[in-house]
């Protein structure tokens, strides 16, 4: 059949109209035949307000291209081309718990590498494993792109517990930084090359090219409060930067401005809701937009919501992988001896040539000495947050807890662990054996 | 000449009489000939209180030991054949400064590892690098046998930026770590084989063999509260160990408690007293007992001190070397790729043979990947001070501390590195150029 | 100033025309302003036959692309933005010793990786490491693009005895064997992704992809007898290769066929001649064409001597350089982990995005282990090489030719390194001091 | 049960009586209780003689040593606690093909590490998992010391493919290079410490120490012609020593010197007899000797068998391990990093401490760049054996005869294989399925 079949898991994300809009910009290179947004029953509704929207935007269009909405997941995948996930298992009130209950005890929840993060982990690794097995009777040669956080421990998963090799990881930060770098050198992206190395929200830039030499020193001097939507900008110190000799992205400042972090994240929680209750909140008002019948369009507000670039990073890759282009693109993928501070068959987040047959990992220099630490604890973070996640063993939950940089205390690391195992105890059902 | 010639560099530290007990109690396999406790003038008169001790505890033994008090160091390390270096430079005031600035601010100094090891790190380096050159000079075929803290970075020093290849660092804390584990299984130490791998003051013991079995877990079980004196006992959550499967030492309290740690030093700092606070007054008393002319043993009080078995560790070292006993003991010396998470030629704190050309590495296994991040983050702090500490750069001394796990603010990184370099300013000439 | 300017040392080579013709048919993306043919002496009459039929050339194609010869190779590299070097120490004569003394004593000479290939190695680097000083002198921006054999070893000694990063090693084996693959598979070679990892003259295919699919397996079956023109083409038994899992160039047969190249050799040094010696034929012959005032293009017959898409790789490595192409291409440079079998700053030979600052290695798999050791061996002859040739010292020439994997006798590897070191020993000034 | 019970396979072994005559100088160390010999249906008559000559030996030693005879393995393993290997599958009729089938191709046939000795392992490994297998099932906490070769690829095997932990193999070349370093020396073996590392008949001395002091090259300078009785004593060249920078072994002649060893062999193959045939010639005479009921010790003729050592390198290990004395022997286990050039759980020859719970490897430092190719080989040719072994795949056979360094001709790897394939099919079934 001609054209390509693409299933967006968590369909009715009120990211969907940014995907949308992507496959409409690209439908010459990227003939998107169908389109399904797949959801869960409790998903039911904004799935639909989702999708009539989308169908608006390709009819808008003029284009070919079929929307359809689901609950039957197996159905959607039936001889897929592309599977992209963006689930959020527990939904934005299981964000709220994993950022407000590690604070109640005084630390960062950060709903990627904190605490909050590893129960974003143990929710959602299940699920993900489980659409790889679906995948593999349904639509085997068919590539998983998933977006869903944390990248680098789902990548880790599915490398680690599942069959699947077509799976790639995609996060948006590195082609944000990418922006941000062309833009500190007022030149157009393509003619600055930017090297990444490190771990998803754990990625550095390791070189900066231009005119055929290396302006990472120019680009150190003037970086200070780059950063996403997600997390505000305390400035980094340029000595520092210069000592480290990498730019680290906006995650970093989690680790090296952790106190700075938590008396802002305590701050919030007190008065003016974390980042979890701000993202419901701006999620409700797109709801709101999306129902707009006479809406044809992505809205200019899907912009505060913290993912911007995240349909030309995803539209791009499906692209290239359709075309075999072997372009350079930065994806979660085993780094295959690039990220030497990695063991071989591991997942790092790096520049990659994408091909059809898919990424292949470009080479970026050493990372420096004084980071190796901290990009091996959060491996071993994953590591055990997957093994957790997978066997249910409650002594591996603490462990990841326990070796988690965010945390750094026995007595709240078990405290906070028994507090978020009972608040989510309805989606971590292999703990419950 | 006849006999052995020993240089001990801080000689007047209140620890002396620890060593020359344990030269008297190995007269025959070790026989002293000329023992030289060398000092700094603002140590003369505790080393002439030590030193009369020494004395004392020699002729009271019966043994022809000559005791020598100078501070001319050259003078002493001439055809030495062991220098052994317990100095504190600055003294115990620089010590109270390296805990309780850091404690202002909220944060542990933590002597070794933390913000104020890196000072102790700073100040001390120099001082051991010029120590090596002169041995290079005069007594080229001696070994340095290093016990100054924070004696994994001073041997790190050592290793990068010295050509002095007869040099073992020594600490008391892994003799201390295979005697409570003998308890535990109630047996002697020697019919319990204890392999441990790690830094200094982050060592893990990896495997306990006992009657040919592996009996790791039966410790495990029953560790809990072990510590040293330094550090009080909070108790281990088994669940963890057994997660984690090696054994931790007392100060792997500072990373997996840190909050713990920073509670009860808080309450120190304000009410009670700093460690090296209490340090001193211990000292004071101690040397009050040394004075006493009637003394000619060591006194039962210093074992209060926290360095139990130091006499032990030393003076097993260098009789092993000396007789080539190839016996196992364990010592901070490069590992060889014995700690497959340390580069080849880093120096890591390992259980080796001991021959007469020095420490062999033995394996010991791997360590668990839970803790590999903690290793390099603590390797790469340093090799980052010893960077600092070479060079008098700020800007690397800033790395360290912004690396340092036990900081993780760049807020009062930058302050406390500015007070601290402040403070000690009399000590780090290196950064005043 | 407008245009590229290219040097070529050794332009007296017989291979000139193919570059000059590359050049002409790339003139729209690579403009070159000026080609300077630099030889030496000796080479004066050669460098004027082939200066004069490039000019012809040039102006047939009615390009302002202007030729200079010279013998002042400082004068050409001045301002320089490419330098090729296709130079040959001690001319053919040379190579026919490298090939018939090793014979005399019933050893292979290969004249890239064996016991021939020692000395041209010994001849070369000294020549190579000039030019690089010369450049950092001269034109310090500019890349060296080296084809001079044994690539691998050159680039090896560049590496790791000058300071020059901007240089490239290339061979046409790669692009031969990708051509090869393609017409197996019957398709156009952009169609086929083949990935390639290993040294110069020892590299392996390691993935052939097409459609998405890994289709090593119907080449490895078809495989067989692909070769280059400088060896004769026993075929492959289809077993051993599929146990081997990768492809091996045409050089590994000397190593897997070793006993039937010899007894083919034998017999051609005794009766036909050697390759040096049927070169030398075909380069007379080549000459002669050459002085023929109306030829105005690359005669045909030039494809004979063996360099087969010579100008495709060089002139694509350029151009992919001068515009940023960052397409892939096989080069010979730093693997920065990519080939885990060899240190990290070692060179390979592998697959590369070629960009304005060089070419950045991308990954290609591990290789198989049944071939660690043959990668190894000929990296530490490389090596051992490199360092006889820039220290001149004898053992360290012996113990090259111990480990070369084509000697394997003491006796003959000391008689042969005599004879040859007597036989070049005018090219090899460093031993005779 | 008080005492030891030691089974030896292989029982009927010329070498037994060495083995008897240790156990019986050790008796106040080890008190060998239960001795059972185990043997074949084929050497039963072997057996019974050896085993009344051990018999008379203990008898005359007046120790309560009592003697098996058996030919049910299984009966001899029950509650064994250690179990020596030194069978030899196919008789030395099969070794004598071994060494004369690869001769007639112009081959070294090498019973270790050549051709023949591939085919030695795929004989012998199956042999060896079975009894691994018995082992785990009738005395699963005994030691198995295997003497048997091709003692590097059969642990390899082990390794790989059991699940037997407590084995340990054991040659006799170290020590016996050992003490020639203390003869050149004219010191007693226990006053010059050799570190080893490698593999199997490729084991390398690292470091000489004598008096605190590196005196290799002393040793170096003096080495030559030192050899085992299985191999003559060509001379090594002193200049090629120097520049490898440390000891070779006997067997690496077989690699450096391959050529000069060809020749002799193939004057043997076709005058005096191979190795293989003088081997039988001396066991022939040994059993005359040996049936003679008045012999009560063992006779001083045996040492011409080569196997000089055997008995102290395998009483001493056992004794080691049974007392837990933690003395260092040279054997052959997994290396754990200590050798870098092989995986971490691969099996290399290296001095380990001996403990109760088997070897713990010491550090030797990093081989010469010069040997890792070597190394690897080697390791990669055992690997394939294995595999093949194992899986009776021919594929895998045919490559690891064709990685083999003493072979290298695919045409002769080809029918070498086949012949030997044939001529040992009785002891290959894994390759008739």
């Amino acid at each position: 059949m001609c054209g390509v079949k693409i299933v967006t898991i968590g369909g009715g994300s009120s990211y969907t109209p940014e995907l949308v809009e992507g496959f409409i910009k690209r439908y010459d290179k990227l003939p998107v035949r169908e389109l399904w947004l797949v959801d869960i029953p409790e998903g039911k509704e904004k799935l639909e307000i989702v999708g009539e929207l989308a169908k608006r935007m390709v009819e808008a269009a003029g284009l070919p291209m079929k929307i359809f909405m689901t609950l039957d997941r197996r159905e959607a995948l039936k001889d897929a081309d592309f599977v992209t996930t963006q689930l959020r298992v527990g939904l934005l009130e299981a964000r709220i718990k994993d950022e407000r209950i590690p604070l109640s005890y005084g630390f960062l929840g950060q709903e990627t590498n904190g605490a909050g993060g590893l129960f974003k982990g143990l929710r959602t690794i299940p699920v993900i494993l489980d659409i790889c097995k679906d995948m593999d009777e349904l639509c085997k040669d068919a590539w998983l792109i998933n977006f869903t956080n944390p990248v680098g421990m789902v990548m880790e998963a599915i490398n680690r517990y599942s069959n699947r090799k077509k799976a790639v990881g995609l996060c948006n930060l590195p082609i944000g930084m990418h922006k941000a770098i062309a833009e500190i050198l007022e030149r157009p992206m393509e003619e600055v090359n930017v090297t990444f190395a490190g771990l998803n929200h754990m990625v550095f830039v390791t070189g900066v090219y231009m005119d055929g030499s290396n302006v990472m020193d120019q680009v150190l001097d003037k970086w200070g409060n780059q950063t996403v939507k997600n997390i505000t900008g305390i400035e980094w110190d340029s000595r520092f930067l210069k000592a480290l000799g990498v730019i680290p992205c906006s995650y970093h400042r989690y680790y090296f401005m952790g106190k700075e972090y938590l008396e802002e994240a305590l701050e919030n929680y007190e008065h003016n809701g974390t980042r979890a209750e701000k993202v419901k909140k701006i999620e409700d008002e797109l709801f709101e937009l999306y129902r707009d019948a006479n809406l044809k369009i992505k809205p200019k507000q899907l912009e505060q919501r913290g993912g911007a670039f995240y349909s030309d990073a995803a539209c791009n890759l499906i692209c290239s992988i359709y075309n075999d282009t072997r372009d350079i693109q930065v994806v979660n993928t085993v780094n295959h001896g690039v990220i030497s501070e990695l063991e071989y068959e591991e997942v790092g987040e790096l520049g990659c040539v994408i091909t059809k047959n898919g990424p292949m990992p470009i080479t970026s220099g050493k990372l420096p000495k004084a980071v190796h630490g901290l990009i091996q604890q959060i491996k071993s973070f994953e590591v055990a947050a997957c093994e957790a996640a997978v066997s249910g063993d409650y002594d591996k939950a603490l462990l990841a807890m326990m070796i988690n940089p965010m945390v750094g205390s026995q007595r709240y690391a078990i405290e906070m662990l028994d507090e978020l195992m009972e608040a989510h105890k309805e989606y971590l059902p292999q703990f419950c054996r």
